[in-house]
C-alpha cells in the first residue's frame, strides 16, 4: 500500500517553493483535502508556524488545505488521522530529534505502511532511507538516534552534487563522504540530484525528474542511472 | 599550561601534506622526539596504520618521530606518557566515536592541562571546541555525545567557506548551517579558513596564518577578524 515521494529538494533555482513538482504533488495528493505538514526541519531556524504558512500558500496554487502537526494536541494522533503528510526540508538532526522526541517514528512508519501518501523534500527526504548517516546537514543537535523511517531499504542524500574540478577546496567532496560512509555501514545510497525524486510504491521505486542519479553500493564502484529506472533491485 | 594548535586543514591546495605549517609544527614541537598520532578519523577511510605511514613521512622532514595510539596496548597510557599529540583529519563522528570507545576524552583534557602539546588539523581540530556541532562532516557512525574536548570555550567550524554567489545550488551555505546552529545553541563559532590556525596558550588564543577567520556570536552578525588577533574574549 505503500504511497510515498521522496524528492531531493523543495526548490530549484530561480523558480518559487515547490514549483517545479507540484503539477506531481497535485496528482500524488489527489484524494486529499487537508495535508498535514511536519515542520519540525525549521529551515534557517524559522519557527512552526512560519514554515506551515509558507507551505500553505503553495499548496494553495492546487487547492489543498494544509494544517501544520504543531498544531495538534495529540500529535500521534494528527499523524493516524492524515489524509496526506508532508515533512519539509531544514536540518535533518532536529527534525530527527523531534520525531523522537514526540514518539512519531512509529506513527510515520504504521500510516505509510497503510497507504497514507507521503511526500518528503531535502530533510524531509533523508529520514526515508534506512538512517541519516548520509545527510549534507550540520549536527546542531544531538538525537538519540541516527535510525531513520526506513521507508526504502538504503541511504538518501538528497541535494546530490557533483565534484568542482574547479575548486581548490580541500574538504571532502560528496562522493568521498559516501565512499566513506560504505567503510562503516553496508547500504546503498542513492545521490539524489536536485530536480530529481523517487516515486515509491509497494514493489516499485522508480527515478523520476529530467536528471540521472548517481548510486554508490558496498564494495562497487559508484554508477548512473536514467531517470524512469526501476530501482526496486537495491537493498 | 595550555599549548595548543587549531588548525583548519593539513593540507594546501597544491601543496603537501603539512606543507604549509611545518615550521611552525617544528617551534611547536620543539622539545619532543617522538609525537603521538591519533589517526581514528580515518580519511577516505584509510587504516591507521597507512595513516601513521603518511604522517610520520612529513614529520620526518622536521626529524620528529611518529607513533600511532593504536600501536599500544594501553592508549590512555599513550596519551598519559606522551611527548606531544597530534590528531589528524577525516571524519569527525569516527575520530569522536573512537575517543569515546576508548575512553580517551579526559586523559587528552588532563594531558593537555598539564602542558602536553596538541596539534590539531580539520576533524583534529573540531574535537577542540565545545562540541562537534559545527563540523561538516557526514554523521557515518553513531558516537555516543556530541560533547568534545572543550580545549577552548567556543566551536570551531575548520575549512570555513564563503557563500559561492554563482551557485545555483540549494543546498544551505556554510554560514546558514552555523546561523541554525545558534538557534539551538549560544557558544561563539569561529570559521577557520584553510591556511588558518588558532595558536592557544594559557590566557590567549591568536589567529594566525595570512587570511582573515568569520566570528559568529549568538544573537549577533557574524563579522571578520584579522589575522593576528587575540580572541580570548569569545565565550
Amino acid at each position: 500500500m505503500k504511497n510515498i515521494i521522496i524528492a531531493s529538494t523543495s526548490t530549484l533555482h530561480g523558480s518559487g517553493y515547490l514549483d517545479y513538482i507540484l503539477d506531481e504533488i497535485a496528482i500524488f495528493f489527489k484524494n486529499a483535502n487537508t495535508i498535514l505538514f511536519i515542520p519540525y526541519a525549521r529551515p534557517s531556524g524559522i519557527s512552526h508556524t512560519e514554515y506551515t504558512t509558507k507551505v500553505a500558500e503553495a499548496f494553495a496554487k492546487i487547492n489543498k488545505n494544509v494544517k501544520g502537526i504543531h498544531e495538534f494536541e495529540n500529535p500521534i494522533e494528527a499523524i493516524q488521522n492524515a489524509e496526506a503528510i508532508f515533512t519539509g526540508g531544514g536540518n535533518t538532526f532536529v527534525l530527527t530529534y523531534q520525531l523522537y522526541k514526540n514518539n512519531l517514528i512509529e506513527a510515520l512508519q504504521t500510516a505509510v505502511k497503510n497507504g497514507t501518501p507521503y511526500l518528503g523534500t531535502s530533510a524531509g527526504s533523508n529520514i526515508c532511507g534506512l538512517t541519516i548517516k548520509t545527510t549534507n546537514d550540520m549536527p546542531i543537535v544531538y538525537p538519540p538516534s541516527f535510525n531513520a523511517l526506513a521507508f526504502v531499504p538504503f541511504n538518501i542524500n538528497p541535494h546530490y552534487l557533483d565534484p568542482d574540478t574547479n575548486s581548490t577546496h580541500m574538504g571532502e567532496t560528496r562522493e568521498t563522504r559516501i565512499n566513506e560512509f560504505h567503510h562503516y555501514n553496508t547500504p546503498p545510497v542513492i545521490g539524489l540530484r536536485e530536480g530529481s525524486w523517487l516515486q515509491v510504491n509497494e514493489n516499485s521505486i522508480i527515478l523520476k525528474g529530467t536528471l540521472t542519479a548517481r548510486i554508490f553500493e558496498y564494495n562497487k564502484a559508484p554508477y548512473e542511472v536514467e531517470t524512469g529506472t526501476e530501482l526496486n533491485f537495491l537493498k
